[in-house]
């Protein structure tokens, strides 16, 4: 009998597409985890290096088959949504502890997810997940079995919104998102076309944005219950998203009291700067961290907040991670220190 | 004697800059323009095609002189800021046409002048300039001797808000702007290094862009007074510009009446375009065309209008060749028809 | 009856892709041709301005159908090797006069098709294009029924190499060729996505580019017949082509000698710049320009020729509308003047 | 006492620059060695993070000063050429061991170094260094007090080409280079502006860029004397390098001989990949990685041999960590595992 524990073992299912296959590499490279399988419904039998030879990871992705994969300690789901719970109430049932990066599982209100996404996969386990962003769920998060990994979107509004969520001071605010292609995802489109993008920027699902019941669910949570003027944007880049979000207060901030609010609450957030000039998506490209820059308008009284993420690390695959950390108690960091 | 009448004479002043070089340009090709010369206070001497050899102007740049270049029907003048307005005053003694590309006669409000640019360089004109936004101002235009073009920013915003403004149901407005890096100018720095902006998307100039004082001005001569919330980004493309405004209105509007109010506005001017899907920046790429899409946001009541431009055409340079046309009794689209 | 001669008509066939839509735009804007009609295989019944907003191109796609539109002078066939040999030769049956974009009668050699392409769709008319590179076979293009429009590769590679190839003198060269994405055309697909191509550069076609044996018949042709070594890459961006040759002469040449042969033999092209220093694929942006660098490398003795056009514009469709210029006694600078 | 060895301390002089600041991160988190400060000439003073947010690097630059930093156990030099000989002679009288990335100790022939570099700044210790190309040179670098870490392009060309010029066989080659724009360097200028470069590829020095020297000198020592052909062309990227070799062989190779030297060759070398597709420069990108694919090509008798790096890293900083870890007795692969 060895006196040294194995780590936890981890399956990454839904390997081939980007957010998946960068949690397979940040996993195979996690000195608290191992690596169990990656599994891919369509390219099952193909390397991984073959679909990206930057990530380096050595393994042959496979057939999902509960039968093979359920016997692992956890479980990261990157299944589009709708597909995904299925997978993780099979999981969940062989007792895995699942982080699932889709919608599935985020939402509380059961009507506001069939009108955005249909149907759901699992009715039995609808609302039984911890929203997973430890700047505000860290405890919930630590205890729980099934983790509903937030939307990117979601990710960069809730932080930059936070403070002022909490001190149930938002009036109105109006989201002004951009996000780099790999947002859109792995699917060749015309829309993805490199031809379509490069010297190009476009609106994209004006007034339609699944993320939007997303964002407020968690501002009426945190304090702040407002109807979000939310609207997304493709940008000619490859990883990172910039969120500018104008807030009208209910009551009038300064620059010190605003200071004071993010500084004070940020503190001990190992993955959030407050920064004194408004950040650029590169500042934090490949990192698990979010930029954020606060500024009171005097002419008009509004809260400016920039928030800046790698829509890919923090918006959805090494913020799994830092779930996984919190879930098998090891330190937040681990393995996605600040690179 | 002949029956045939010359074209108007055209200088360009400053046309080492991406916006003079496009001036001149545009003004070579123009069937009822002459190019007269070129100038350039940090070129002289060196032929414009060595500068921007896709222009392909047969020019060499000229230094500056009154008693050289006074003798000519009309004049573009493409100076920083400060400078401009010297020479402007030097060509309008001279009784030359200008179409002034810089601030310098864009504001009505001296102290707002001085506040955001420092000394007026020829105060006696100030305010002499008639704004050059043909869409709003084209009478005015026809008979001006001297047409402050305005900034790219305002342009996109005033075309995407004048139906609203017009009808003085601009409550509260922000707008979120992003531009190509071109709109930074030529002179090199840490800002515009490929390096720097390539998969990069910025905020900058946070609460402090000099085009704020302009379209407030504007929208409140249009029959809106506000005080805009404006913000600029940098992205990761040479020319293009979106300007993205969300507007609290006054009085509640609905879809089919923020229609037909852009559409019955637009209907005669040949370079808006309001379309029905949201504009990308490409559409409109080396083009006079700006492209406005207007949605009423029923969660809301915002009402979203987003509005792309080419920020050295129609944000500057083609949009000048308008002007040019207005003020010699052209055909509004002559050299700058829909390429 | 009118003493105007009506303009001749032009159907564009395949005008869903990248060449074909910029050929339909170049038409429309001509002013000595009239665009009779876009067709397409893919996309019919929808307005060309949904899939080019950019080309501002006032038409309707059609299905094609011969007995509709073979009522035309002449025709720009934009469909993929193979498909187009049909349907060129129905358009030449009912004696329409056709610049063909496709590969299927620029080679000599049936073999050498069937070999790269396959079977081909108009076997009696096999060989019979007069291959359309107008700075070479000017006079025979003039009485053509039937040009084939070179390759992009080819076009700026014979630009770059033939008065060396004339003169006989070609011992050995290497082409490393660069291309924008557009070359690769509109279907979206993996290696097109913008995430794949942004800060990428990759070869691709290794040792079996169809446009090899293109360029091999050319260069015998015009004096030296040689197996020409051409890699190609794709680069991140749309637009543009870069072809580096590396020379290796029978006889030893200086500089003095290729410069007085470069421009002695460009003297007369209107779309042949001789530069002095290397090309940028920028500096011919939208333009139907070849810019030519040609240098001698003392340490080796080889020669070296950097060739820059735009692979849409001289590389296919400008370059069909220079060729239908000289076919109707026009200039041939009509409508693509240096743009 | 301490049974516990301190780790060697390491200083970066020149941290402001692109080499010396990613030098600096890849220090500050490496396992087996303590970062001791970070010099720099033009921003003393200034946090490492205001320069290079995303590098995380938590320390302020300082004003190089060999009483204060000559008391290190290593340093990495990251002056520009010519520069970094005094600083270099001033560490190694205090004996410090040094990697220096300029090419100050690279070149053997000092005729050959004045010629392209000008003068030398210590003269006493020229050509004292051991090339630090690590593949190469495992053995002498592990022994060596002063490392010259190679240039980019020479290491990317002779990883590309040392079984070849091992076995004496190169009788010609061609090797035509593309890099990003970082590998031009941090200062701004008209050349490295976004609006220059984005779309745009531009051959660059031709027939004068001073790396042929070092590349040729390699190729002797190896095995094949040879006058390169080398031409280097700036691509619309930040980081990342393909160089493409053409050779002409002395004797006639085949797919089956090649693929064994180089299989054979690089079984041992945990940063050589020899890989069955072409590949494109983000497959390396943020790794000390070099991918090869070679092809002999049946038409024409030559060897093609593609090589990609990326310029920072294998091609300057990455590569002297793998110097440092060979001199100090580390695994080859600390800290530089393949990110």
């Amino acid at each position: 009998m060895s006196c040294v524990a194995e780590p936890p073992t981890v399956l990454v299912a839904g390997g081939s597409g980007y957010a998946g296959a960068l949690a397979a590499r940040l996993v195979d490279r996690h000195p608290g985890f191992a690596l169990a399988a990656v599994t891919s419904r369509s390219d099952a039998g193909r390397p991984l290096t073959d679909l990206y030879p930057h990530h380096r990871v050595d393994a042959v992705l496979e057939e999902f088959d509960i039968d093979v994969h359920g016997d692992v300690d956890a479980a990261i789901v990157a299944y589009p949504h709708g597909a995904a719970a299925p997978v993780v109430a099979a999981l969940r049932e062989r007792g895995v502890r699942v982080v699932d990066l889709s919608a599935d599982f985020r939402l509380l209100d059961r009507d506001a997810y069939e009108r955005w996404y249909g149907p759901h996969g699992a009715p039995e386990l609808f609302g039984c997940g911890v929203y997973g962003l430890p700047e505000l769920y860290a405890d919930q998060i630590a205890r729980a079995d099934l983790v509903a990994n937030p939307g990117c979107y979601p990710t960069a509004t809730l932080l930059a919104l936070a403070p002022l969520a909490e001190a149930g001071t938002i009036a109105d605010v109006v989201v002004d998102a951009k996000s780099g292609v790999s947002g859109a995802g792995r699917t060749p489109s015309a829309a993805t076309h490199f031809v379509s993008m490069t010297e190009n920027v476009v609106p994209y699902k004006v007034g339609a944005h699944r993320h939007m019941p997303e964002i407020d669910q968690e501002l009426a949570l945190l304090g702040s219950p407002v109807t979000t003027t939310f609207t997304t944007h493709l940008m000619p880049l490859d990883q990172g998203e910039l969120v500018s979000c104008y807030v009208t207060t209910s009551e009038p901030w300064d620059q010190a009291r605003v200071d004071a609010a993010y500084r004070g609450w940020a503190a001990d957030l190992p993955f959030v700067d407050i920064v004194g000039t408004p950040p650029g998506v590169r500042d934090v490209r490949d990192t698990n961290v979010c930029r954020l820059h606060v500024r009171c308008d005097p002419r008009t009284g509004k809260v400016l907040v920039f928030s800046a993420i790698d829509n890919l690390w923090k918006g959805s695959s090494s913020q799994a991670i830092q779930n996984l950390n919190l879930m098998y108690g090891l330190p937040e960091t681990t393995g996605i220190e600040a690179w």
